[in-house]
């Protein structure tokens, strides 16, 4: 489904859809209502094996979407948001895997979410849109998992949002995984973590753009996802790398302004990141996705219960990987995930990558994330698979 | 100016008035532009002695006022803001020292501010408020001191932006002051620092009702207010306090509403921050008191200049804090302006408390840091009084 190339890009990529959950046969969710029908938005790159047993899925953060790597078209300025990792001979070996990666649901980015048509109303959902959760997230991928008549996936794989989700498909689908590796991530979603994304969802919401979520065709609450964007971005960055990306420098001159225009390079930075931001992102998206991380605790530090059983049971081989800087999802955090496993009797590696830009680390390239990566897949694909 | 009581409080204090620079004789602010007339709001405790040797100025932080301890009336709901500190036999000892606090430059509780009436207009001043900083504020303060007919002051104190304030009256009145304290501080504000004031700026800017400055008498942008207190309060906690405070409790509630409610504890308090704020808080005083944090930067980390030779012929004593879970100001900001005192051969003490709550452990009871600060005033006003 991806034509591979010899330069170590990953060529050209096409994004492709898949529908399911069609009514009467609505997907009923964690919340108890019912969605349908829902579309994913997916991309692969590789070939699967004769045996279907080289599926790596790969699984997006906040504001990802399904095109991980490689490029749709010459034309198109950059590739995927993980190429660093992911393409022939990369840490993700696209010459041996087979690598899927679909857009999240309640995403904006070609799944179905809050900016969907509702079936019901002829209008996108808005608020009427179902409250969506981790899980829901990871059945609708498994959804896509069977239609591609895959029975088992070698390795699930993903940072921050996207760690969670493996951590849920290991719990969730323990038959279904060989092996996981959940990077920057957490089993359960801080206080902190809750309360900048508190932050984040009442700037959208004090925007009066937003209109409680009814904003599709109209004028778009650009202001208030951009100061979302700012907050969210400032966690994903570290103390260390904004002294080291910007300082006190001063954008584009040599005094201060003394007034409120941009004085400083890291306020022209955040303007930025906010403004380009809202171009892509749905307002409404970021609330279901934010409310999802929110949610999300997997309960597997208690002794017992089903989704430590499940876990156990599953067996999954553990790659867990956390950065020095990282205070979103910080090392004590991952280090959590690895007692837990270790305490179950899992197989499971850990380590914590000498890095200093912050949460976001997972998404620059790193070669020691990459060795680890691809040690890991070569080991766990060789030892499992006959 | 006040009357101590025998129950450990500090009795009834008096908020005072002192204007002064009225035109022609404005103040020349730090940017060039003329302000005047200008008046700070103060409040003292404790009585001045003969040899008028006693003065302590505590210097607030961002959201804080004049009223630093005792109540105004019986009726009073609560003291000052620092009352855990400032009393009869508490860390700054009313019956020995005579305090003094006034309302920073650019504040709203009764000091000149963008709020105040513009008398070339005859309207609040609005983004017509020139721009200040820090050292402004201090330029206003050391004329009140003058006012109150002191010469000399025994120790300058504060946490955070009250912090920079003590070193900036080290900096530009070193002849002024014998010792200082500084909490929480920095000498220069971080990048991550300007970023979080940023994404609180643009919050209040994005508020249609801030209307470019122009609200009074109107309409408040009290939703971008409280979304920039969010984001603000985060900052003075930290991960650890907000875990043991609220990690993932529910408030009022046992399941999630899967909607946009509040459901946990921490959005609940956060919520109600920010609303409060706004109750007392104007919008546009945040937005000249953050710019004048950004601003600040002492340049005293230069092994010459004129700063730093200011700093060693005033002399001054000082005593350095900071708290182990303050990641806003984190101690090795602190350390960082200890090296350079050192350095000059200034006479510095350093301590970092252990403490889990954050930037704003400085005003919260803390044994330890009262112990210090008594301690050290002590030393220096038995030293220092002839």
């Amino acid at each position: 489904m991806c034509e591979n190339t010899e330069d170590g890009s990953s060529g050209f990529v096409e994004k492709r859809y898949f529908t399911f959950a069609e009514p009467p046969d609505e997907l009923i969710l964690e919340n108890g209502s019912a969605l349908g029908p829902v579309t994913l938005a997916y991309e692969t790159l590789g070939t699967l094996n004769q045996e279907r047993s080289n599926a790596i899925l790969v699984l997006h953060a906040l504001s990802g979407d399904s095109h991980v790597a490689g490029k749709y078209s010459e034309a198109d300025p950059k590739p995927g948001w993980w190429d660093t990792m992911v393409g022939p001979g990369k840490g993700i070996d696209t010459d041996r895997y087979f690598v899927i990666c679909s857009n999240i649901l309640g995403g904006c980015m070609g799944s179905t979410g809050p900016g969907s048509f509702n079936p019901k109303t002829g209008e996108p959902y808005g608020l009427e849109f179902p409250m969506i959760t981790i899980s829901d997230m990871v059945r609708c991928q498994k959804a896509l998992i069977d239609h591609l008549g895959i029975r088992r996936i070698l390795a699930v794989i993903g940072g921050s949002l996207g760690g969670m989700q493996a951590l849920e498909w290991c719990v969730r689908y323990p038959e279904m995984v060989t092996a996981a590796i959940p990077i920057a991530s957490t089993t359960k979603h801080s206080a902190q973590a809750i309360a900048f994304n508190e932050a984040a969802r009442q700037s959208i919401v004090a925007d009066p753009n937003w209109n409680n979520g009814r904003y599709y065709g109209g004028i778009k609450p650009n202001l208030g996802l951009a100061v979302a964007r700012m907050i969210g971005h400032i966690t994903y960055l570290s103390d260390e790398s904004m002294t080291l990306k910007f300082d006190r420098h001063l954008q584009d001159k040599t005094e201060f302004s003394y007034n409120f225009d941009v004085d400083f390079k890291v306020e022209s930075y955040l303007r930025y990141q906010g403004a380009k931001f809202t171009e892509r992102f749905d307002a409404n998206s970021l609330l279901y996705i934010t409310k999802a991380a929110d949610y999300f605790d997997l309960k597997i530090h208690r002794e017992s219960g089903p989704q430590t059983e499940s876990l156990r049971q599953g067996g999954a081989r553990f790659l867990v990987i956390s950065f020095t800087s990282d205070w979103l999802y910080p090392t004590y955090q991952s280090k959590a995930i690895v007692k837990v496993l270790k305490r179950i009797g899992l197989d499971v590696s850990f380590c914590e990558i000498n890095a200093e830009w912050g949460h976001d680390a997972f998404l620059i390239n790193n070669d020691n994330l990459t060795v680890l990566v691809k040690g890991f897949l070569e080991r766990v694909y060789r030892e499992t698979s006959h």
